[in-house]
């Protein structure tokens, strides 16, 4: 895959840095390679070296005076040889850098086993190379970040940080009239629906579908249900085996519901194949409508479970702010609920403490009193807890014991 | 905390960039800034402008001839102005290259919503940015790479992929003899010990104590069970639950427990603040002369299980290779083993096939034939699946279901 890769080497030196010895260290390395070196100096501020290559890669070495450098690789990779050619060079710099800074490199960020094991190896040498790694454990290198590749490998997490997925395919690319739309393909996690660019659900997240539903401990046999969103199939497909009297999908985005019963086939099995079956209907249509014509109508449910994306497609012309939107959705579920029927849905990341009170401080303002809990569980494909707060908000106030999915509460 | 910061903004251009005009378009606002420009041009290959700051900090603008414009920004912070200014010229440079490449711009890979989410935010703000992503999806900045800082939060996978860690203390780093220790705390999982660098539990991993042990599946009541290493105390403490008749651990490094004793207490409990207690015992020993000592004494064990790390400390003077030494540890255990005995142990990443398959591979050239079943488990801290391979390796050929805590199998 034709992109740019860029790899990080960094030395945090245990003295201050004599940033004139380093360069001329390195300077001849550099050179073997043909790259043309140009240096800025700061008074106060050290060395920046930029190296240009013929071929159109380049290095910065930069070099802060209390003993930290820097070193920076990017190449724009066509060939294996490429790799090869990136690979020998900062096998060169960490070998001289040791060799320059001997007692004062108090670490050296980079590991062989993991710049080999990205690239192809025989098993012989991942475990030389995990010896390697053990006897030096304090050599790391961070994994390459590729840059304008035709597969985005990085979806950081909803608190912000920054991870890479297995994804080796685009399976679907779409805009619908609501949101971006894109399946891709990971190793472990299978096909991962990724809405606006935020994961939803990947074909290894089931533990995600049985928290949402109440993690086992409900009986849905002859029950009538209603699913907000859920266009991935997921909830409607378990849901379905359990017997329920109804089950009525309310999902905006015809488009979601194409592509996952394509794509996702593990979570949604043949449930939407066809938009009805023997104990469900599937509507196409924004949910806050139908929920106000059931309300009119007295029509209620004994489960109402919010799937709905956790930001909202759009809030507009029903209400002005988002909180305000999401009140609006508990409101009128709270109104086509059974009097003993409860309500699930989502949380957010368990970083987000503040947007996760926020939303539990809503829950005072709703039209009736209601009560809940909520349960942290790991939902594989999403690399972060995540209090899938099932939050059963029940007319009658009931207080349910959480699922043990991950005991442990931060 | 002071430390590099490298930001990244790259674009995608659906057209060949004219790379003279992206250049003459941004330059205002590195002047602005008071940076000095010194550009290189390549023939073939496009642009490559370094800009330095009086304050020591620089940016690359490298701009590929096909269409990939990549801009990279370092600056070292020591206040939160550093990160505002950053921010600030990101900003700007975004919207200039908007209004420059208009309809050539395919993807700009920026997000403001997770700029934001990494700097203090207020909530109503968070909602409108949330709002702002859904919008222009398209929009999207990888959250910047933290360099030699004091704390280092990546912790790449055992797949070699880039991921960041919510750590924000060290709060144990010692050299053992026999590896390097350190604890470190994540917000979500809790402190979590990482062996020579491999992340090896979490204070959230009962996922992981909990399968390694049988998934709950195995009745412990007056057995003899035998633990090879296991110096987080998870599994000694949760076994010591289940009223066994005696448990043996066998852990080389003491250094391990006196830091885990310390500050994994949420996996160990007390039960590591001793070294014997009412229905077990710690050998702080290397465990093949052990395993050898009871092999010879005829002793014999309900369970033997394996928590060594998955890449041994030493592998001499015993074996030459680690398939042996891995093979030795085995055939041992095996000849410790009751005749109906069980033996559990881990796996490794889901995606390193070729080396699960070649551990299989071992299991067929044990002194006595075995049989084994494996599952997948998904433990929080480790940010990949992990076939916490309960191998059941039994003298009788056992074979016993696995436990579904991910039924997803690619």
């Amino acid at each position: 895959m034709a992109a740019a890769r860029h790899s990080t080497l960094d030395f945090t030196l245990s003295a201050k840095a004599d940033g004139e010895t380093i360069l001329k260290g390195l300077q001849s390395i550099f050179q073997e390679q043909g790259m043309a070196e140009s240096v800025h100096t700061w008074q106060e501020h050290g060395y920046l070296a930029t190296y240009t290559n013929k071929n159109g890669s380049f290095a910065n070495l930069r070099i802060y005076p209390h003993g930290l450098v820097l070193l920076d690789l990017q190449s724009y990779d066509t060939d294996a040889q490429c790799k090869e050619e990136t690979d020998s060079l900062l096998n060169k710099i960490e070998e001289k850098m040791k060799e320059l800074s001997q007692e004062s490199t108090g670490r050296v960020k980079r590991c062989k086993r993991i710049r080999k094991q990205t690239s192809n190896f025989c098993t012989v040498e991942i475990l030389a190379l995990y010896t390697v790694y053990m006897r030096h454990r304090t050599h790391l290198i961070l994994p390459p970040i590729v840059r304008g590749g035709a597969i985005d490998r990085y979806w950081p997490t909803a608190d912000g940080r920054l991870v890479e997925y297995d994804i080796d395919e685009v399976v679907y690319d779409e805009d619908s009239p609501y949101q971006n739309i894109k399946i891709l393909h990971s190793k472990q996690f299978g096909n991962i629906l990724i809405l606006s660019g935020d994961v939803n659900l990947a074909e290894s997240d089931l533990a995600y579908t049985r928290a949402i539903m109440g993690s086992g401990k409900e009986d849905y046999t002859g029950k009538d249900v209603l699913i907000l969103g859920g266009g991935d199939g997921g909830i409607l497909c378990e849901i379905v085996k359990l017997k329920p009297k109804m089950v009525t999908m309310v999902e905006i985005d015809q488009m979601v519901i194409d592509g996952c019963k394509k794509y996702m086939r593990r979570t949604c099995g043949d449930v939407l194949d066809n938009l009805t079956g023997d104990c469900y209907q599937v509507l196409i249509e924004d949910c806050i409508p139908v929920l106000k014509r059931y309300a009119k109508e007295g029509r209620e449910f004994d489960y109402v479970i919010n799937d709905l994306t956790a930001v909202p497609i759009s809030t507009s012309p029903e209400e002005d702010s988002t909180w305000e939107f999401l009140r609006l959705i508990l409101d009128l579920s709270m109104k086509v609920l059974k009097q003993d029927g409860k309500y699930f849905t989502q949380g957010n990341c368990v970083n987000l403490t503040e947007a996760l009170s926020l939303y539990e401080e809503q829950l005072g303002h709703l039209y009736c009193p209601v009560e809940f809990s909520k349960e942290i569980v790991c939902v594989p494909s999403y690399l972060e807890l995540y209090p899938l707060t099932r939050r059963l908000v029940t007319r009658k106030c009931l207080l349910v014991p959480v699922f043990p999915c991950v005991t442990f509460i931060p």
